[in-house]
């Protein structure tokens, strides 16, 4: 897993629009003006983060952006997914209006995965629609987020039910932010890390196993090789499907139960820990269906745990208040209540479109091992 | 001006995702359950009206619809410009989301021009995007509006200043219900035909003021010829520039003073008798200039008195108001602050771009003299 350090990693994503390229290396964040200069020219920048983030990186780069003569201008908003929401879209608009900006002026949206969700809707929608340049600073930003084109916020009824695809005209990624991470976000990040490898590449999630230690502590080089090699899978995947209407959504292996614990446990786990646990309960499932290899959903487990993710303790959750919020899921987002099934670890089950209906009782059966303890809860 | 009846007419507009039909016949909404089985299939149709044309037209529209075995539901909220928010939007969404509707779903937006965009926009924002199918029901929205992609809301800085292009998958306009509407809202939208003509087709220009008393009155072979001709005109410029990079610019033609009066006045007369004074003080700029034939403003006076337009009384404004709305809409949407000029009546001037700026002094003394009735109070 080695990557050249020194030269940007340049990956290019297709898009409906053309491509982007996502460009990726230690230090790029100080060449941020020129960055901005070559592939977004504007006549003025507004640089969107959550308040955490920008005494970190956003006063910085809007003090580096000055420095070369680019008019930059820092908009903050509270950090956490809370604020994820159309108030804080609506309070971000009305100040870039209020400020003047124009049409011919770019967002640059620093920061995790939140702030390019919602700085990406604010270009999205911003005078029909602006260039907006994503710099993920979090480490499931860099690796999953921030490529895509996927933009949005929160409503009552859900997560990201409410966005635009606004592909970005680029993606700046600097792995030197992610030393700065404590270990625990670095852990929410790396299970998505962990995916890509367990759907596409399986000697990928063995070697990210391997480096467990060193990509918790945030070495570079590891961090770097596992940024460009998730990036790389995911901008295959979507370079083929932008629009979620087929290969895309193997994307969403983990996510069916997934997204119905976090609701279930009202996010008192992160994303990463939920997609862990979820990833063990679909392999598991396929197990069941006879379409996933046997001991598929233990190999999975094991890689999991180098890395502290997969042993939610998931015994507070009722049975029926998940499986409600796997049938809503379903309601909302049709095809999504559909799970996406291994054949092995590293492949898809590729037979019957990219992700199928799976039986109501083994749906139950397998949530029911893992609620009482006998599944997700190693630890 | 004659165009066929009996036989749907049919108009293709060019977008960045291909191309989408405009079909206009008298009566045409009796048939629209399979023109939406055609031209957008979906699971689930979410209709959406204001609760004045909810009653004539949404409600038979959402019967029509069941009693062909389409699932429907009708979604209202109430009438005007006033109601053209991100609140409007916010409520539309989350019922729709309480209502289940899944991304296997299509809005159709049965209404005027706010209908039209504030729909638009819900469509083009939720679950990421959901098809649109327009359906006019007020001339300025079937002869200008519902064409070309264009959605959004209001924020206090402005109009429109929120939205996205989201091009319908199809717009079905029944000359009928033009009928049924006050003659002054058929004169509103007349204006923007005349503005087609002055800008495209001096033929077109002098038909439309030859018909005057029965566009006025509505009669349908009229309404049929004139809504065919406009947007026959409009989808040629849209799709050749959708996102309006460069040629969709000269639809502007008397929007920049039109603009700046309607919001000095606060909005006190209606879009289409702001843009006939604008396009009047427009013509006026453009003969000060040395641009514009000499005597072009006189005829295009001539040829709005018929409809009643041209002659808003301006005197209560003041210069300072209205030369500050000039210069905040030209900093907020970088372009739109210059002037698409004339060479003539039909004719554009072509050299410089699509627009160009225009010299303080003379956009002041053109304004002083509509102000103090020089220009524009005709009557």
């Amino acid at each position: 897993m080695g990557a050249g350090q020194g030269d940007d990693v340049r990956i290019e994503v297709g898009s409906g629009a053309g491509t982007y390229p996502v460009l990726i290396r230690p230090g790029l964040l100080d060449d941020l003006p020129g960055l901005l200069s070559e592939y977004a020219p504007a006549r003025r920048y507004a640089v969107i983060s959550d308040d955490r983030v920008a005494p970190l990186y956003g006063e910085a780069a809007v003090e580096r952006c000055r420095a070369q003569g680019l008019e930059a201008d820092l908009l903050t908003f509270p950090e956490g997914e809370a604020h994820k929401t159309r108030k804080s879209w609506s309070i971000l608009t009305d100040t870039m209006l209020a400020a003047r900006f124009g049409r011919d002026s770019v967002v640059v949206a620093i920061g995790g995965g939140v702030t390019g969700d919602l700085a990406g809707f604010v270009a999205a929608t911003f005078l029909r629609g602006v260039p907006v340049v994503q710099v993920p600073t979090s480490l499931v930003a860099m690796i999953d987020a921030s490529v895509g084109g996927k933009t949005g916020v929160d409503a009552k009824a859900g997560k990201n039910l409410v966005g635009a695809f606004h592909p970005p005209r680029a993606v700046l990624a600097d792995p030197l932010t992610i030393g700065t991470l404590p270990e625990e976000e670095r852990a929410q990040g790396l299970a998505e890390a962990l995916k890509h490898g367990a759907i596409l590449d399986e000697d990928y999630f063995e070697g990210l196993v391997d480096e467990a230690d060193a990509l918790m502590a945030g070495r570079t080089s590891s961090v770097l090789a596992a940024v460009v090699r998730s990036v790389e899978l995911k901008a295959a995947v979507v370079s083929a499907d932008e629009r979620e209407a087929g290969r895309r959504e193997i994307l969403n292996f983990g996510h069916t139960y997934g997204h119905a614990l976090e609701s279930a446990a009202e996010y008192r786990f992160g994303h990463g820990s939920a997609v862990a646990v979820g990833m063990i309960l679909e392999a598991r499932l396929g197990e069941r269906m006879g379409i996933t290899e046997s001991g598929t959903a233990e190999r999975l487990e094991a890689g999991l745990r180098p890395f502290g993710l997969g042993g939610e303790e998931l015994t507070g959750l009722s049975l029926s208040q998940v499986m409600g919020f796997l049938g809503a899921d379903k309601k909302v987002r049709s095809g999504s209540g559909r799970f996406v099934l291994l054949q092995r670890l590293g492949q898809l089950a590729g037979d019957g479109g990219w992700s199928r209906e799976a039986p109501d009782d083994l749906i139950a059966e397998t949530l029911v091992e893992g609620l009482s303890g006998g599944a997700a809860t190693v630890s």
